[in-house]
């Protein structure tokens, strides 16, 4: 059972990708994709669906799990990341890859077993949990692979 | 040259789309794209893309004219509506139809010739602009048209 997890973002988009076998949960891969300023948003999104339908084809998840953020310092900035999810959902949509959605504060407590944990902590714990040598580079890819964790031990493998 | 508005909704989205030819602007048809309530979002948001690219498929529109809408009273709201507009800017994207964003003010300007006319004064000018016999149903329908007569004016056709 593999999972793609993603912190969904129109600037930067983090995905993690996991591997649950039995009870083992063992670390993939981890990135970002980035759009640059100048360009249009529509085209924007055109490239984040293309990276994502890539990453897709590549590892073939079975399942996808995505960070439902509901605050943001302002609106225009949530339409912009609702945009970015838009094409994230299409993308396992068309797939038929079933999506789950966790909040931060689900991410947080199954993460580090504290629903207000920071950023660091979870980090931290990404890392711990994974068994990787270093905390994953930049934040976005970590983030990402705290909502797949998340899903991992909630799912059946 | 033929322009597609679109007043971006997850539970309704509404089109309307305008023919332009020198400087006679004429009407071809409008209607909404509408959502279950109950299916998860990632599958309206599957059946709105498929809609809309039939729609492009059927009347190969030149442009896309869509109004970008940054208040909301809820950022959860601004969310879901960003993730339609994702899906809609990523079928424009995909057969590189430009896109052209006006917000309220542009288009009720544009249509009544007073950027803070209701939504009634604004749907009588758009029946009396395109020469039709009734109001345009439902609303968000009539807002697309609306949009799409925003671009129609401002573009060479």
């Amino acid at each position: 059972m593999r999972i793609i997890g993603v912190d969904p973002g129109y600037g930067i988009l983090g995905y993690g990708i996991l591997e649950k076998n039995k009870n083992r949960i063992s670390h993939v891969t981890h990135g970002v994709i980035t759009t640059e300023k100048d360009v249009p948003m529509y085209k924007r999104l055109g490239y984040i669906y293309d990276r994502f339908v890539e990453l897709l084809e590549e590892y073939s998840p079975d399942a996808c799990a995505i960070e439902s953020l509901f605050f943001y310092k302002n609106v225009k900035t949530a339409i912009h990341v609702g945009e970015a999810r838009g094409v994230i959902l299409l993308a396992s949509s068309q797939r038929n890859i079933p999506l789950y959605e966790f909040t931060p504060y689900q991410v947080k407590n199954n993460v580090t077993g504290y629903g207000r944990a920071d950023k660091k902590q979870v980090q931290k714990m990404v890392k711990m949990l994974l068994n990787l040598n270093d905390i994953p580079k930049p934040d976005d890819a970590a983030d990402a692979l705290a909502v797949a964790w998340c899903l991992a031990v909630e799912i059946r493998a």
